[in-house]
């Protein structure tokens, strides 16, 4: 029930600050007997890492992940697995100026008055360097469901003004961008560019699908699996908005329009984002994250300092000028760490996990 | 830990089926000393009541909740609250035929695949008809919460394609729409009439907004105000989306437009939605859910039973062409509850929840 | 994580004052398909019954349970079970006198303190009447492990001075006191009338055994089945003490007489009281809880009141002489719903019990 | 709700191997602004450290904690507190042999049958060097409650067949077995070197006390006090046994003599051990837990291996031959945890702890 904890039966626990000594995870409630090993963990860690483009944050951070416990013999024992990575990048700096002032749309201001005393330094545990062990423990969970046929990939959907319609899969890993269409990262590279000229920052739009999830998962009323994973996905750092399936477009669509018909086949479309009732349907699962521009810019902001006073603030600094652009792992791993948790739960009540009814479904 | 379950400190627990015997709640962890009567629950349980308009399910369910415990002399003693509604209206049918059809776009499938034995009577468990035991419990929340000076309001802000701009809380009252602007609601009329006679059901976005919140609630870093309400409000039955303050409009902002500046007198924008880094802001809290269009409509559909044969599905009896219409008092039921049991989460860990600071915003 | 609910897969959640409307509970997590009707609950609920013996409380409750969800053709469906029992024997009778009194040894002084607000008239929510819920909804954990070849009883092993060794189960249901051994009734019949002329109450100790259990339940290290057993175990009203196996006697034994040692056939001896690591080891699973005096006697007793002052209380009523003597079904039912949770925890994470290692033991 | 978490808004969470690359824990819920530093820590965990006398284990771990989060500037930030001990004297040794033989009265067994694939080294999580992070965990829990005056002490009652009435606190840290009276020390030498030669080992009692603690801690009727203390307590490796007050001797008493008389000086005895209804009641908190023998001696046992075939174990290594004499500052953490776990959550929910109570108790 801690707040650094999600998941109720495969249970991520974390902690770390920006610049702290070390980031960390507890997961706990992995399935034993699953070969384990911190090469599988670094893949999706690499896909996230800072520095990796120009369009990203020059932080070099390598976020080595080490296993501690939990993985024996190159297996998982059941027991609760420790992951430690250690900040290498912090670098000194002369904090005494912001470490009074609140950046505009920064959690300064919250959590100076939720805690009265705050690591100030790149945020603290407000920064999302947090994310990296959301993908780290995400990995864990991907790899479990995987072997079950459970395949989550996402891909950035919008950055900024552009919308990127989806093209094909293999895309989305030869670019800086998780674009799912080759032909226009040009155009993106070309916007980014331009953003960083004015000094600003801009948001993007991910989506997250899982395909090969059986029916069955998620907990009504409250655990919904669309209520779960809104709130995991929420919980990223920088997320304004979820959509399941058809999200907000439903709102204007009728009845007859939105309700997947089924044929022995299966589903005749997929407005439900693979979700009924809150509960798998055997479709993909679909959903989509809105992330608001970082804001972390070096035009000048108006704010207050501690004290009250006005001031004018300048976020100067290695940041990210769209946190979009490295979210899409974040979203993957949250989505996967929802999904092994429901499995998990479904198979505690009900038995086992249905795999044998009907998945075939046009998205 | 229940599925049936919400809320950490201030927990709700729910049991009921449409055509069941009674729904009920176990509201546990409210603060005791606090005047409380069965009229208090009433209120918002009339705003969601069937029935109430010939744009609404014609189900009549007088709805009357009773409180069984934790309520002593007229004020609540700290221990479980317990509530029940009993079922009146659960009309006599043959349910013969659709015991066996799974219902486009409904949990019939799911249901049916997760637990191999439901309640087909009505939807069970899956139907929405288990909302009223939130908007029960949330008018609890709302009262310890409004004498802490937090209101919450919600109101449709879209009914299938027409947009409704904000003008007034006191209109919203005033029909059957919880529509904020008195001028439109002729066209709203007349746009359901329409529906009506189209036998197609439509979708609805709904608006709520908690003002007064203080400064300080919310538990980073999984458990951020933003993440528990996106939880809480995807819980409800047909939301599709969600959206704390711009929403998916943030992707396409840039960072110079979607800060909130500060000043001395307070924020000067609200992008934010009321939430920065997780942890209210002392803003207004802003959220948008967008429900889909009900599935039970008399236009006919393809499906397939629980032999795996096709079928033709006509959904027929009581439904709501609307969904979104009842679902206002839903949606502020579980904003107030997710911001209760933030408030005494606030309240355990920091000693107490911080209400002298600037709070003057303008939305 | 209500302090009203238990378990975390099977979960009990239950409302209820000794002089209120009502008592409840809500079972989320029952695996669905299971047979289920009211007399399932109820035969567990006689068995409890007050007013059953002259040794007993001479409160006329019939504690009719209904069962009014999750329940469907005769079946569970997965979904949350609401329970209700009415009071109907609330003697209405003044209770101005004791409510600003602090009745000794009873909770009337720390739940007036930390609530500020209680419900005085028959302890309220502090009344072991509560327990007639965790006997209703222990009762269906019951009857799921019987189905998986477990069985949980428990006797009397003594009362007061009176030490009773077991001798059949046979014997326990035959008499008032759920004592193993017909020949020893008699003796403590004579012990409870001398109790009742000497105006006095007197401590018991309870034995439970779950058989049949299979190796595998529990979750170290902190969920370990004896923790938790522990846990449910000392929250019935009045234990103060549990032991597991040797309990306390292990604390004279020396390792080489303690282990249990095991052999091809199985375990030579059980000190362990089935559980290892705090996972259970298939052997008989035994635990003893104390249980302390009723405080509610007629000899009178120095006590304050609400402003301080001194007083001397006399306490009449309708009393247990030895709460002990109806604590037998309820530390059943404890156990059970332990063992419950327990069970589908290990379903969930490693993915089904083991029920074919060798579980051969002796007693 | 992971199995290696415990509390609920104080929560501890553990992992890591005897013989593993590190332990670690993630304390989360800490109130911030609290000075802490890593001797904060060091101090409990030097009194619980092997190889401080002939009388435990030769295993020379220095066990330094090392802070990675949630402190800046020396003080907390209210956000998780990584903490992380490397194992150093992880002996390499050949484990061929035990590998696949369950030695009698461990884990092994268990482990073996629940999780299918186990770390056999040392105990791997079963071995009660988990401990360390308790101890650890706990200290931060004794800062921040002694600085509101509770004082939470413990000592040996009993080791083995000798009994040890309490004398002075003084005396407890003044020897090797926590031991209250100075006089008795030599005695328990005399037997322990007794028992190394008999290559037996032997059980002990350890007696908890929490003094200075306000009334109102505790969440009936499952989260009582005294439960979660018994559930803390029993998941204590070893333990057996726990009592509350006068635990199993309420058994035998009268209710005229258990039930603790009042005046306005406070209360007259203690037998309730400072929890009425499952609330503190101001008085002094006790607990007495009882701990088995360990079973690592190297008589030889009769046992089975992993095939089901007889074997002869003989368990070499470093172990402690009673594993109670490091048990005090486990079971002081253990009491920490709970109390400041319970603290966090009265101040939720009622506002603020109660500390203007009587509060002059006679043990």
């Amino acid at each position: 029930m801690s707040g650094n904890s999600f998941g109720k039966l495969f249970t991520v626990t974390t902690f770390g600050e920006s610049h702290g000594v070390a980031l960390g995870a507890i997961v706990d409630g992995c399935p034993p007997g699953m070969p384990l090993c911190e090469e599988d963990l670094q893949r999706d860690l690499d896909r996230r890492r800072p520095g990796s483009s120009r369009h990203t944050t020059q932080r070099q951070e390598p976020d080595r992940v080490r296993i501690l416990s939990g993985v024996f013999e190159g297996k998982t024992t059941g027991t609760s697995i420790g992951l430690l990575i250690e900040n290498t990048d912090q670098r000194s700096k002369d904090y005494s100026k912001i470490k009074d002032q609140f950046r505009p749309a920064h959690a300064d201001y919250t959590y100076h008055h939720k805690y009265g005393h705050r690591d100030y330094r790149g945020g603290g545990r407000s920064s999302a360097r947090e994310t990296a062990m959301r993908v780290a423990a995400g990995a864990i969970a991907k790899k479990y469901l995987a072997a079950q046929g459970v395949q989550i990939r996402g891909y950035m959907s919008q950055l900024g003004p552009i919308k990127i319609a989806f093209k094909a899969w293999d895309a989305v890993e030869q670019n800086a961008f998780f674009c799912p269409d080759p032909s226009r990262v040009a155009e993106l590279e070309t916007y980014m560019d331009q953003l960083r000229r004015d000094q600003d920052s801009v948001g993007a739009e991910i989506t997250v699908v899982a395909e090969g999830v059986p029916v069955g998962l998620g907990e009504p009323v409250f655990d919904r699996l669309d209520a779960d994973l809104a709130h995991g996905l929420m919980s990223i750092n920088a997320v304004k908005g979820i959509e399941i399936g058809a999200g907000f477009g439903a709102v204007s669509q009728r009845g007859s329009e939105h309700r997947d018909e089924m044929t022995p086949a299966g589903f005749l479309s997929n407005h439900a984002g693979g979700v009924l009732g809150g509960i798998s349907s055997g479709q993909p699962i679909v959903a989509r994250l809105a992330l608001k521009p970082t804001s972390s810019i070096t035009t000048p902001g108006r704010s207050i300092d501690v004290h009250g006073e006005p001031v004018e603030v300048i976020t100067k600094g290695r940041h990210d000028p769209c946190v979009g652009i490295r979210a899409t792992p974040i979203a993957e791993a949250m989505m996967a760490i929802t999904l092994l948790d429901h499995w998990l739960r479904q198979r505690g009540q009900n038995g086992e996990v249905s795999v044998d009814t009907p998945r075939l479904t046009q998205r």
